[in-house]
């Protein structure tokens, strides 16, 4: 893919994977790319923001606590200022935060469509307008939200829909189910697309926009073949099968005495154990499990991917009545 | 790759490529990873470079003017200077340029091993003296050299074995034959990657030092896989082949009255042909060859590559010929 001149095949499914994903986001003309998975399409989405205000000496961006850690290393890398907002109780961002931290030198707002450790989805539509109000780009990370978000019974705007949205990641590679490495990056305005080109003296084209160099067209082709295989009706069946997996994981918790820290929003769970470290260890240790754990507050992290089963979720919930009540 | 603890076996056979990898470069106890490509590792060292002197409020870094367009992206993204130094007569970089443009704002040094556009090689031992004599990290761009000059019958000194190098950029995914996307970013001190290193709440590791996240485990196995397969006698055959090819398409093309820009180096040729622009569009309109410009000079630009033959060569020569002396 680094050079759609003398790889036309793969841009041109490339310029229509990207007509997919805008037509499932609300904006068929949107422009982007594939990039190699949600860090490269934050990093870049950040980098735009920076890029329409090039003579702010000293910027500064303001995104969710609960952004993930590729906002800290797009921060050590530009030093751009990341300015994280505190969470209500409910885990989504505090849009009071936000608004506090906004100054002259705020370059843009970042909201989460799926948080990486609850799943939990921002008050987006407010995000929208504190940017639109501060004239301010506004990028959301549906990195993982984003292919699941579109299928589920509760709808909730997350994408270009919302008026003050100017990017979206995206990641074929999540629950789009292509191969990795398949991230996507979208814009509203070719302009911020634009900001990110570098000139290519020695390839076919005269400038590039992604920010790795060579790519490999397989992202484009499996994103491609994966989305017009499934289409809206078998992404559909997909997440309404992890979503009722995750409601009878929800419901086998409850009925070991075990509550989830929020109501999941989306296929993520976080199960509000005592001591989850040691829940942890004993879950590998003594069954083969391996589980994640969210930080604050700290709880057991479940994701419930299309490959599980209601056989898996029976036998992990089992697992851990054992770990956590009869020990 | 994006999380060693879960997927153990990629995480040690990246230790063996990075192993093999590190033999290869004089240093066997390198440290380093594999990443998505030459601009990934060329991003990350000069982060590394930037790292060590975060202090410094408008750092800068000095390259060659043959250095690759990543160091643009890098520079962009990073808010850091890139100063380039012009270059001699033969397209190495001119080190008396490379020490007028050291100020106590820079923060590294950049050599190439194998430029993109003419495959030569910097004067790598002076410009490790100068960033020896300046306290400096000095990193070398080996991305596409990194698997050539090893193998090659006239010897350069371009990596760890020259005292200076602090880290080195070299592409599995060039000359080392493997699958794309396979990059690799190699280290002299472990504190330059440690430097690198973003807090991970949810992996069971601590810390990340790759730029991307999720990574695909197949660079890191196709790279392992064909490092195995070939060895040093493989590539060295490879190489030699592709030298081979370089030099029947050079005296072919003196044959025929041109002549390349620099006597090449390695399988890189620039030939010095009147009005390049319109050369390369009849060779792609009348023969269908797509070949490449370099812009200073300006000349036609040929990477001579293993899938290559012979017969290709001939047949490209006596296109080359029709075009440029017979019409």
């Amino acid at each position: 893919m680094g050079d759609p001149g003398l790889f036309q095949g793969t841009f041109e499914l490339e310029e229509q994977v990207m007509e997919m994903l805008g037509a499932m986001l609300h904006l068929p003309y949107a422009c982007g790319y594939i990039s190699t998975g949600g860090t490269e399409s934050n990093i870049q989405a950040v980098r735009a923001m920076r890029n329409r205000n090039r003579s702010i000496i000293h910027p500064n961006i303001v995104v969710p606590d609960s952004a993930h850690f590729s906002f800290d290393k797009v921060g050590d890398l530009s030093g751009i200022d990341i300015r994280r907002a505190t969470l209500s109780d409910n885990l989504q961002v505090d849009t009071d935060a936000v608004n506090s931290l906004i100054d002259t030198n705020t370059v843009g707002l970042v909201g989460i469509a799926g948080t990486t450790e609850f799943g939990q989805v921002d008050p987006l539509e407010t995000l929208s307008d504190i940017a639109i109000e501060n004239g301010l780009p506004f990028h959301v990370d549906a990195a993982f939200g984003g292919f699941v978000l579109p299928f589920l019974k509760n709808k909730y705007k997350f994408d270009f829909e919302i008026a003050g949205v100017s990017s979206v990641t995206i990641d074929p590679h999540k629950m789009g189910l292509s191969t990795i490495p398949s991230g996507g990056l979208l814009f509203r305005h070719s302009l911020d697309l634009d900001n990110l080109a570098v000139k290519t003296p020695y390839l076919t084209i005269s400038s590039q926009y992604s920010l790795t160099g060579t790519r490999s067209g397989a992202a484009v082709v499996s994103t491609y073949a994966v989305m017009r295989h499934l289409g809206r009706k078998g992404y559909g069946t997909i997440v309404q099968r992890c979503m009722d997996m995750t409601d009878r994981l929800v419901a086998g918790a409850r009925n070991i005495g075990i509550q989830p820290v929020i109501e999941p929003v989306m296929n993520i769970v976080a199960l509000d154990v005592e001591s989850p470290t040691e829940i942890q260890s004993r879950l590998y240790e003594d069954f083969g499990w391996r589980v994640s754990l969210t930080r604050n507050p700290q709880a057991l992290r479940l994701v419930i991917m299309p490959h599980l089963d209601n056989e898996i979720i029976d036998m992990f919930l089992a697992n851990l009545d054992t770990v956590v009540n009869r020990s």
